[in-house]
């Protein structure tokens, strides 16, 4: 029997609507190139997110075409946003930080109509221009700061804004329409591309609201320092626009600790999101001048994993919690978020929990495999392959008719992690870079862990190379700072105590450099082709 | 172009399996008439839900059935909302309050199959045995403490419990799938049933989680004082397990401020909810022994306006926020939330806006519109019917083919209000009780208010009676409280100011006794028919 509830469509339309007409005064602030400190309201910036619509169509663009965007974290980015969904476009970020061929790959695969780019992005696409194939583009600035450009058939943003109609009619959409599309920065292969549907989005916005996710109100202040261009800033444009917070967006300046304390301090940040690396130059510039940030409350921190003292000196210094977050590209990007732990707990036990990539919200759900796709058990020991379904989860990649998913609807994420009984997650390795030693499996980073501890050493690596008798076994590779002589056996031998005796490298190399990947990882790919043919010196007991 | 995300059904069996995977020791404390202090944790009770459905299975109910329950809020009701709903049955909560003739209506037109009952309301049953065909009945209690009873068929819950099996399946369901069925309590005419769907449900408690509705968290201790059988105790039992929030069941202790404040105090228990009348009686025994709460941070009042005095005192003594809410049965039932207004505001301006019904949350859209249908401004002035459209409001009634909608898809609320810029929603009267005068409106609750705080004045209620010039006019009806003596004439004339000059009552009567419905309310209906031949006095001047 069902029930008897409107079947009213979920979109990012309903976001709008809800943020101007309950929240129309609220204020979103953006640094951008043409200018440092541009302020107005929702509603000021939903009216021109019409006219911007209604200029899309003129330029003959229909539902279902993919408008791209390379560009900053602003208001004109943010007007693109819902201009492009909620007319039935779909809103394609590119991340400009990817290989030049690599933006052209996925230019062509998304046959992209129209791209709107900030102006320092526009080198990059006459470089491109005779590789790739769009009727338009649109440089996201004024009439007075466009850039000398051999594009061809480019507009300037502003004309536009003024050319569209602010009356135009939304059409009404089914929830399921696709909203947005963005690739995965694949390490390897070619990027594919994740896309979103209305329905999808609405309800991870819902999910990373919750008082135990982004905990975001009317009366915050959340300025995304996750780039526009990957993963929709992790949702945070469309969620701040569901509870009606105000909206802090940093412009080019991301990586800026100056750019980054001002607006915190002028603007009354109450809360932020970011990967690690955007936190260690904040904290330096604020070490480095004095600065305090009174007004901000808790950081998300997600992309990878995040080191203590960073945490540490965050809370110690400033006051500042930070959560650490999970997700993929894969799952709009949010799986688990690592909300306040109790202060009842030994600090010890803290840190501990605080260290994972926290709990699933309410939503999506998590399980961990053995090779053969039998559940282990959630007892915080054993892992696995990490595997999610749930509302915001992939079925398949973009232009693909084949399911990504496992033969029974789950999504497998390439990460190896454990699962405690009360719903913590932690990540523990790369499916790949696992290392399987007679068919069971140890964690490379585990490992990793514990080499880079140890004095003398500069950077560590661990890989799985073939052995005659146990499938793998762990290499250990240390790239030595200088400060102390290291011996091999001594190296190894740290080991004993720390993790089970089958899992201690059989060998320890010391190499110059090890290889790295464009985004700054370590390339096992690579490691793995260098020592392909390691000649073991030493053998392991079971 | 559609969005290639997975096509997750979002069921209360998610809601149901999140709760037990990552929040298994929680836990649920609840009174109940054979066990004043039950304590367990979510793991164990989503266990004997099972066992539940299991034998549910067994006693012959399929998918679709009426589950029906006449009880208070603890841990085996908690059970049946999900054993049934989860099973693909309908969970039919009954207001034990109704008349006996409206609960015979009611068990009939829903077509229960088997009936839950709390041991106190048996002899309720009873009597209405002969009126009512179902095919079993089960006493939520234990072996030790049934009752004797003339009931037919008659199960013993824990017995049942015990015959079931932990391991039962819970089946896949479409969201779409009806879950929980609730009769409205409808002044005039036979109660009518809204039933809800999984979706509706699911989306509903999103939304009631976020930071600026109930706020709810993993480290909240929930106390819903708001009844289990009338609109899911505005799902909290759904929202605390969707967040992992420790709960706690006053059962039938409802309006006890002794077991109240004991519960707060034992239970650490951080937000509640209940009409105005728990609140009053929980502020009246604090008042009385002196005992403080000082847990407790927060409040939802709903049902009917919340006085001020109940809040100041709440605020001033004890530190506890309350919060005003507006839904419907037909809602599920939230529709707006007055969330914690800022304190940077002049106190006035606060007292202003908390006494105003809030704003909607993301996922409802408000409308106000005339007679004739055409939307009114939202300008705090202006006010009209209140329709409501959005993701869990209901499409028509239970066997209705009809739909319940106007043309364009709301719902109409039977609500008068107005609406502000910042999207602030104030009820000002019912539809039905409103005067129309000269083809405008008049509110009779602003009327009401100003009457009644005229000293002398105990009780007072304004109706629209008939006049030949103006179509109806404002007809005021006073008791008085003997301190003073009153002057028709002197209480029109106080109005002179306060409201528009056409708005003031053209005569005053006073009255021994206001007559008022079962549920406390005035009955304008029988005011508008004592008065229905009433003879002006006095003219007035538009």
């Amino acid at each position: 029997m069902q029930g008897n509830m409107m079947q009213r469509q979920m979109t990012l339309t309903d976001v709008m609507r809800h943020a101007r007409t309950n929240y129309p005064n609220q204020e979103i602030v953006s640094v951008t190139a043409d200018n440092p400190a541009h302020r107005y309201t929702y509603k000021e910036s939903f009216t021109r997110a019409a006219q911007l619509a209604s200029a899309l169509e003129k330029l003959g663009a229909n539902a279902g075409d993919r408008i791209a965007s390379l560009a900053w974290n602003d208001y004109r980015h943010f007007e693109l946003y819902y201009a492009s969904s909620c007319s039935g476009m779909i809103c394609h970020t590119i991340n400009p930080r990817l290989f030049p061929e690599q933006i052209a790959f996925i230019i062509n695969h998304a046959e992209d109509k129209i791209i709107f780019t900030d102006s320092m992005f526009v080198p990059l696409l006459e470089a491109l221009s005779d590789k790739i194939k769009v009727e338009a583009f649109v440089v996201m600035t004024n009439k007075e700061n466009m850039p000398e450009s051999k594009l061809a058939n480019v507009h300037c943003y502003e004309d536009l804004i003024a050319s569209g109609d602010e009356n135009f009619s939304w059409p009404e959409l089914n929830e399921n329409d696709a909203a947005a599309l963005c690739y995965t920065s694949g390490t390897t292969g070619n990027p594919k591309g994740v896309l979103y549907s209305h329905r999808a989005m609405v309800i991870h916005s819902y999910a990373s609201l919750l008082p135990d996710v982004f905990d975001l109100s009317a009366t915050d202040v959340v300025m995304p320092i996750v780039p526009m261009f990957h993963v929709n800033a992790w949702s945070i444009p469309y969620g701040a626009a569901a509870v009606g917070a105000k909206i802090v967006f940093p412009g080019p300046k991301m990586a800026d600790g100056e750019t980054l304390s001002k607006l915190i301090n002028e603007e009354k940040v109450t809360i932020s999101a970011g990967v690690p690396t955007v936190w260690l130059a904040l904290l330096t510039y604020l070490r480095q001048t004095g600065i305090n940030i009174p007004s901000l409350q808790r950081v998300v921190s997600g992309g990878s994993a995040c080191p203590w003292s960073i945490m540490e000196e965050l809370e110690q210094k400033h006051d500042v919690y930070l959560h650490q977050a999970w997700g993929m590209t894969e799952m709009t990007p949010l799986g688990t978020y690592n909300a306040r732990v109790s202060t009842n707990l030994p600090p010890e036990k803290q840190k501990a929990l605080r260290l994972k990539q926290g709990k699933p919200s309410f939503g999506v759900e998590l399980r961990i495999v053995d090779e053969k796709g039998n559940e282990l058990p959630r007892d915080g020991v054993a892992f696995g392959a990490l595997q999610v379904r749930g509302y915001w989860i992939i079925e398949r990649y973009f232009k693909q008719t084949e399911s990504a998913l496992t033969a029974d609807g789950w999504f497998d994420t390439g990460d190896v992690a454990t699962l405690d009984p009360d719903g913590y997650m932690t990540i523990t390795d790369r499916t790949k870079d696992v290392i399987k030693s007679g068919g069971e499996w140890i964690s490379s980073i585990e490992l990793e862990n514990q080499a880079v501890a140890l004095d003398g050493v500069a950077e560590a690596a661990v890989i799985g190379v073939l052995h005659p008798k146990w499938d793998e076994r762990p290499l250990l590779i240390i790239v030595k700072d200088g400060s102390k002589e290291l011996e091999p056996n001594e190296i190894l031998a740290s080991f004993e105590g720390k993790v089970a005796k089958w899992w201690i490298p059989n060998d320890c190399v010391f190499v110059e450099e090890i290889p790295h990947t464009a985004t700054g990882k370590i390339s096992k790919k690579d490691l793995r082709e260098q020592f392909q043919n390691h000649q073991w010196t030493q053998e392991i007991e079971k």
